[in-house]
């Protein structure tokens, strides 16, 4: 029995070392990444700062890609769950769909570190499949069983709304000038799934809030003052 | 007179033989790149293939990414030049648009080296400024005075339209599985853009014909069978 005990405690001592070593790699993938660049960092940089071998970090990830992959999805998560935290009150479906839009494309003021990082050429195309996705998807669904919404097909509106909040991003990232207020980007939007104009204009165009400064923390560091 | 006949003969042919300079810089480089890709491409990999000396490609351009933009907006301005020949014989605004949005996602399949290279992070933002962007406002501002549009606003609506396109050109080459028909994403544009449902329905998947084998071959040889 004390042997038994003692394997179990000792297995889990090694399950929790192994999920410590990749939260370690994690972090400090974050660290570096934000430092240097996607392009510059190499897993060498990863192990150094986590103070692991660099063997360590195969046992983890199969490769740098599928390491910014998980890093991408982890950010992406954690802004998800704060919208989530953010619209809890909001029983509107069309109100929160807006609320989460512009929240989302203006992450590119607040925390363009995060932003960046989330729009990088395609990985986020594979996150419309999870995460983010599926809580679009829910809104879109619970808005078309409340009488809300009328899109065509979810899947390709899912595509829609994804390509503009991401180009809406690239272009406040970019700097570029004469770029639309994002409330009517979220406005054409209400209108595509099928919210009468007016009444889009309304919602598109509600007062945000400060959210950014609380809610929507998402720990890059970039949104702190 | 012969002194400054000959003095004009002698700049225009160093002012051609800048031209040609920079044309061979931009064919070499098109040639680099599709083979390598753009993070492994060097200056000096660029200007052995045009041979010249490495000095001179910045007597042209001011950094390897201000040439890439370059091959960018030359790449979709190819594109968007053929988009117009395409339907030079259809009048409804509503079909035109549907038609060039629907071929513009089908390049990834048809030509994935052209929409790899210009749905690079970013870039295509710049062009909604200029080239193919230039052209859809023309051609949305065309279907508002007859009355086939009624957008909220022009340049947040090109802003989802150009998120759309490339989040969908994205999806296909990353190969994602249960992607939409491209025909529901422009279907759902023309929605946005006020066309009634049953309307945009029917236009969004009209036939669309073979212009991929010859109208559209953008000469980056990825159209080449």
């Amino acid at each position: 029995m004390v042997a038994a005990k003692g394997r179990a405690a000792k297995a889990s001592r090694a399950t929790r070392r192994r999920l410590d070593t990749r939260e370690r790699l994690v972090e400090a993938a974050q660290r570096i990444v934000a430092r240097k660049g996607i392009d510059a960092t190499t897993i060498a940089d990863i192990t150094d700062e986590a103070d692991v071998g660099i063997g360590s970090f195969y046992n983890h990830f199969a490769s740098k890609e599928r390491m910014i992959e998980t890093l991408v999805a982890r950010a992406i998560e954690i802004h998800g769950a704060g919208l989530d935290r953010l619209v809890s009150g909001v029983s509107d479906p069309a109100e929160r769909f807006s609320i989460c839009v512009r929240h989302t494309i203006r992450m590119a003021d607040h925390d363009p570190i995060w932003a960046w990082f989330t729009v990088r050429a395609g990985i986020y195309i594979r996150e419309l499949g999870s995460g983010l996705g599926v809580r679009l998807l829910r809104d879109l669904t619970d808005g078309v069983e409340r009488g809300r919404f009328s899109p065509r097909e979810l899947r390709s509106a899912l595509v829609v709304i994804g390509g503009a909040v991401v180009a809406s991003m690239q272009g406040r990232l970019l700097g570029l000038p004469d770029l639309p207020d994002e409330a009517l980007v979220a406005e054409n939007l209400l209108r595509m799934l099928g919210v009468p104009p007016l009444e889009a204009e309304r919602i598109g165009h509600l007062p945000l809030g400060d959210a950014h400064d609380s809610t929507l923390r998402t720990g890059t560091g970039g949104d702190e003052r």
